[in-house]
């Protein structure tokens, strides 16, 4: 309420109460100020209340909730169904809320003038992520923002504004990752992926640097997009040597663009970008929202180091777009405060220590291998040696087994498994190299995950692994049914 | 925003558009201050969002969600559970909004130094429910307030205030209705109802004043509490002859408290109250928030002629109480607006006139008919005479079949029923009156009632007395299977 | 989804996966069976996802929410405003849920035909509820039920009950507590309150037990409707000897109200009425729903341990009632789960001691002294006698400058206070007494309270003594305005 | 609740009214099955608890919200905050619902083994937008698909996926239309568009067939990837001939992509497409979500007549998306229902010729015309010739007294503006011409208009023609401080 209404109650309530009230909510406002003058996560997470306010107050200033309102154009922010105006904070159908998405058909970091207050939420959006950014360890990044696509459509918008940079190019030189969307996104720029395998350093599979550089020398620097590399990764493939990456791009003059999927909430990761870019070229790195900041799938986002470049991708992108995963992350990252937020990825470091010296533990009562993968700063691989010697399907079996019993994410890897992905044909796909030694299980220590998650795991993996060696395991459908009763009790007592 | 913060968005936003929101913002100011000002019912309903942005504002006015505050007292607004808090605008356990319910120890009315924006509302409400309660036709009422009570709680409430005005007294006078909590009210109290019963006029039960008069000068007026009269009830009984009432209790110097359930929707009711008040003597008026208001079960309004009195009542309630009903009907009226609750009004008044000719119809073909209440505005009833004749257990047999083919609020009443109540028997219980000439059923055209409604329970209804006449059915469990089909989707195609 | 639902389903998406996913929602399902055959709080606490598909489901068996439902009576749980209809789990204007509150007119327990959801509501709520009460203490209590009522409206109703059963009766013996709604209850029933003045040992205020005997002999029993004794209170008065007010009720046959407002969060109250109840007589005891579960304000529980006694009183409420405390405070248990209430109460005991430990050496440092009141378990008092031998108002001036600190619960007591409550006069009104020795503070350890909580109150407390004692407290407007800046992030600084 | 629950039930209520209760549950499920069976849109819209209940069934499908599940994978649908999941409908941070986005990393369109909630979602939105883009008038299209991107995007991934079909494709042929992102969608994919001028026929601006062709051969149809046409638009500019433009594809075997905006909403749009398809060559027509289906902003849908082609499209998309829109979507056309939905396109149309018959009056009496555009049915234009005569600056001042005035929509075209989009130079821009014969105002009748918009609209245009003749337009800063007081106040009169 403003001064004159705050006065207006005074005729009603007791007006030291009405002074109090006003001064609570100078609290809230004073809050807001700071977020608004220096563009930058609060230290502290906010309180509920203060960021409903606030979304509140941005979602008053569209034009589509001015009361006198009259919309005569072909795009006017109507909303037909009252449930799907809540889910958006907007609450009246056909007079609402947060519904203009962001930018203009030229650019999607564009103001609008229909609507302030989704304007502001996006430049407040790309800032406060940028604050994060530079927080988790890429403290020189200048430039970011926030798109409502997949990490792998992503980066083939990254591929789509360096194609009119490079007319000539043809090819994108990548070390192979053995993840779908990563390769797709290559193809459905229109670029022909040059595979680069790795080599077998231990039991790390690692970026052949050399053959990187031969490949350049072989196809020219020019005929070259870009070099497509990765940080986050299942092990045993660990990220790539992205400083030797870097430097090879800066001395051929060849752009960089990293996939840092789900790389923000390692230290690790981030330190190999910064580095990167400190001693070569790093043009775009890219990251998803939700591995990165819990929020729902849908969002990513794109940074880097030249200001020009990076606004020249968001001005590729040709439309308007969602403001969801935009309006996600901020309310994410407000509540959380960078405090909350570096807490977040510390547990995650702890978790993982955790669950790396609980695994070699169960490895060894198998008689198994927790694979030694120093680089990897968030997946660990176990091998399943004896399991995949017994019996073929056994390895595939056992991923059902975990699957019916409702432990999600753990993924195993049989050996030899070939896929062909767009006309080119992976050898040993999943395990990003044509022949791994063994086959193996992953597990990943990723942002949120909670001490009881890997008890579970274990104690569900064990009891499979001792269920597949005796052989006793006759049907996934059977467990599935036995499964129900007195475990699924025991499971829970467990998690409280 | 603060003006503040709307100049700090400029440095973000284009400044124009930043104006323009604020001055979209100031839109909404704009009727929060004729609100505040006026105390009265905004003539055109508000739209949902300024009603949330008043809320929301009330909300951090109170000290539970001072961003500093802190509490050592026994009682301070504190929630467990999210899912409660966000049931009361309020959404961080711990930390949260409306709480603090209304009204203090002494008085529940009074305003809480905790709490400036929960007493704001709380006054907001009582004020805006009086500017409806006038415009609905009680012009000269001067005081109400909401209790969270029921009707018949309230009603004991106001014979608990009238207890210490006249310690001597014992009696309730009152005119028999069959419902048992308005029995209970006078009960609970402590006191003893004397029954008036109703006299027959055509098929109309109607208030013996004579016996009332009667019956005062048998027992004294000094040892009777008060006159309770009702206007909203079942016909074929008929709202109480209100001002020859008035008259005896402003001769006899007795109070006079009026049961107006559900009156408040019907101007014939309250046309009653406003006379009764202009020639003789009405204390105290009761209505129920949901029968009229269409809110959650729960609350109650208190009214009355005697700004003292009402407060005297108000001040008896020992403790603080909750805020839900208060809050409940004070957004619904300001999303109605008078001129919607004016329009709901009008809306029911047709459908009784509807309801009224199409009954007449179907008691027609079935050879019955229906009774001819014209003192009743809401409720209808039609006899049900060959059934009474052809099997005694019929009637409530209909009844039955009524309930399992989802037609509530329909009742049907048998002849002879014989109830006790807290040692009190009413013979003809449920009819009003000791032998009515006939079985009946009642259906009323309540507030909210469509014409699908209407038409729906017709076509049941006429079903349902076929079937009854012709023996055909033959126990409730069968039909209740039998009706899931295609009698549910033929129902709902005329929904639609 | 049904089984046919999820057959349907496997036509669209891999029948594994749904299969899977109809496991899933097995595992909700027997939550649910175990609350409504065992009837009691869980030991963990649901999620709310299982919280929120519970009330879904109760909430689709209210016949308003009947797809091919038609009402034709006068309450038919229709609901105007879209708003008020989410409040209440309710999401379509005219088309709802949870609306039809509980009970019946003639009993407040009572099931509903239209409303089997609700109903179930109700019967769940008070059967988790007895659970509690019994795990808080008070083993052997038979029945109980929650009210939407204020505790002190609650204590009305139980003495209207006894009325019935004591027609003689005219006055209540009442060990002094000065809290308006205590004494307010009992003159709204319409009973004579017989003040008994506490006894002074030590610092503490205890029941004069010799006095309360000695006016049941003057009076005689047969005139006395009961003893309305009181556990939770503020110090420096203790909770009252109920064992010995048990034996005396025993011995002379007189009922036995407690007042046990906030006292279920501690186990020293229900301890003392669980004792009462063993060695003598306890009616019923009467606990507030939002000081003791950390709801918003409205709801009373009335336990005891005579089943036919607590259903009498149930069947004195006239009308149905309000279903949100109901609500409230079931979601509130499961969501906590017994073991997650039972931490709470750990966790304000923990910080009972800790703010007794840290204000006695407050109280050292402004040579004051923390009262020693050990048989209090919530509330403490430090003694202001400096401040009040200086300066009459210096007392009171404290207790503005934290109310303008946003400290809230804390009570500045000071002497001679003389108050009229419904023509009794008290004097030294708020300290339980006609002259305590000294003027003092209040402040307690309330459930859900933390330890940020305590900290800022010492702080800032200690800011106002140092302030009060040098005199430099001009105005409590001063500090008002200059108390917004750097005061306020200091403090919000430790509150992180 | 399944069947156990309810009979455990029958302990605690009433057996028969739990029995009413479980056949009340029974009418949802009946609707569910309906529309898992037909995958239809339902003829009439399901009310808000039917949509709930759905969407509550498919959460609990999804692998996050088994109570027993963990999670060690990198992606584990875990939300931070609170307010994140409740807007999409998860309630428990760390522990929620529908959050998994749809489609894998190959596919967008592929079922998730860990969210069967979540893909059945997916599968049953993009069946009933087919079904109701089949009911808006292209009956034969076969296959759709949601996509969280914008229009111009959407167009971009059509484009990306020919480029595999035609590698040696460079141009796309493109009628003229200024809109930018129709543009950069050609741009962003890496082709040169080939503008196409528009003719003048009267006053409207129509498809140069001939030019068309004649560009066609002149560049050789192997190398033009596709025709690129438009329909819905901005008057004087009408839809694309699309009937010549499809035979002329069927005829030179080049692909045709529609851009079909806002277009589902005229059935002059869509017949237009089932024509060209009927006699010619249409492999994909790409529409809004916002702009058709009153959602907010982030959704287009592709749809074609080959199965085949629109699946490779869906394969194009590399990674998971946000099931946001497709949520939204699902959820506003179940509410609606296919009725529903005409309802709104027949008001949309009817409420086109009164804002047409109105604004011609209107250009009558300031002695301006409504230019005749035949052929458009959803944009009007009104010429501004006086405007324009008298001063350059006038017509783009009309803009912002129109903006200031909060009108939004309307959309005023100087003459001779130049613009420059990815180094091609557009004469005329706005105008979809170099030179058209007058400046001029546009205004539309899109879905969800209210006659009180065109009313507004037309009061406001009104006033402002009036202030620019007369130069009494000083500066737009006083209009908007003047604007606030009475004349907001009256027209919000006419809202009402």
């Amino acid at each position: 309420m403003n001064t004159e209404n705050f006065g207006s109650s005074e005729r009603l309530v007791t007006a030291a109460y009405v002074r109090q009230g006003a001064q609570g909510r100078r609290g809230h406002e004073l809050l807001l100020r700071a977020l608004l003058e220096q563009g930058k996560c609060p230290e502290d997470g906010w309180d509920e209340s203060t960021i409903e306010l606030f979304l509140h107050e941005l979602a008053i200033m569209d034009s589509n909730n001015f009361l006198g309102n009259c919309g005569v154009g072909e795009r006017e922010g109507r909303v037909a169904s009252g449930l799907v105006a809540r889910r958006h904070y907007s609450f009246q159908p056909f007079l609402f809320r947060l519904i203009h998405g962001i930018g203009r058909s030229g650019d999607i970091s564009a103001v609008q003038p229909k609507a302030a207050g989704s304007s502001l939420l996006n430049k407040l959006t790309n800032s406060v992520v940028l604050d994060i950014i530079k927080q988790a360890g890429v403290r020189t990044v200048t430039n970011c923002f926030v798109v409502p696509m997949a990490t792998g459509m992503s980066l083939t918008l990254c591929f789509l504004t360096l194609r009119h940079k490079r007319p000539k190019a043809k090819y994108i030189i990548w070390p192979r990752i053995d993840q779908k969307s990563c390769f797709k996104s290559m193809i459905t720029a229109g670029f022909e992926p040059v595979v680069i395998e790795n080599v077998l350093e231990g039991d790390e599979l690692r970026t052949d640097i050399e053959a990187v550089e031969a490949k350049i020398k072989t196809l020219g620097a020019e005929n070259i997009l870009c070099v497509h590399s990765t940080t986050s990764c299942f092990a045993p493939r660990v990220p790539d040597r992205l400083e030797e990456l870097a430097i090879i791009c800066a001395n051929y003059d060849i752009p960089h663009i990293v996939n840092n999927a789900y790389g923000v909430q390692s230290s690790k990761c981030m330190h190999l970008i910064q580095q990167g870019a400190r001693v070569g070229r790093i043009d775009a790195f890219v990251q998803s929202l939700d591995k990165n900041f819990m929020v729902p799938v849908g969002g990513a986002i794109i940074a880097g180091f030249s200001e020009s470049f990076i606004q020249e991708i968001s001005k590729m992108y040709p439309g308007r777009a969602s403001a969801s995963p935009s309006l996600d992350v901020l309310i994410t990252l407000l509540s959380l405060g960078a405090s909350g937020y570096k807490q977040l990825l510390k547990e995650r470091k702890e978790m993982f220590s955790y669950l790396s010296s609980e695994l070699k533990k169960l490895a060894d009562i198998h008689n198994e291998r927790l694979l030694d993968t120093p680089h990897n700063p968030i997946s660990l691989a176990m091998s399943l040696k004896n399991l995949d010697e017994n019996n073929d399907a056994a390895v595939t079996q056992l991923g059902s087994m975990l699957f019916t019993r409702q432990v999600s994410g753990a993924r195993v890897v049989p050996r030899g498994s070939v896929q062909t992905v767009n006309n080119y044909t992976f050898k040993g796909f999943m395990s990003h190299t044509n022949d791994y030694p063994c086959a193996y299980l992953n597990a990943a220590s990723a942002i949120g995950i909670k001490k009881q998650d890997v008890d579970i795991f274990l104690k569900r993996l064990d009891k499979c692994l001792k269920a597949s060696r005796k052989g006793k395991e006759k049907s996934v459908n059977e467990i599935c049914t036995s499964n129900t009763g007195t475990e699924q009790l025991e499971d829970q007592k467990i998690q409280t």
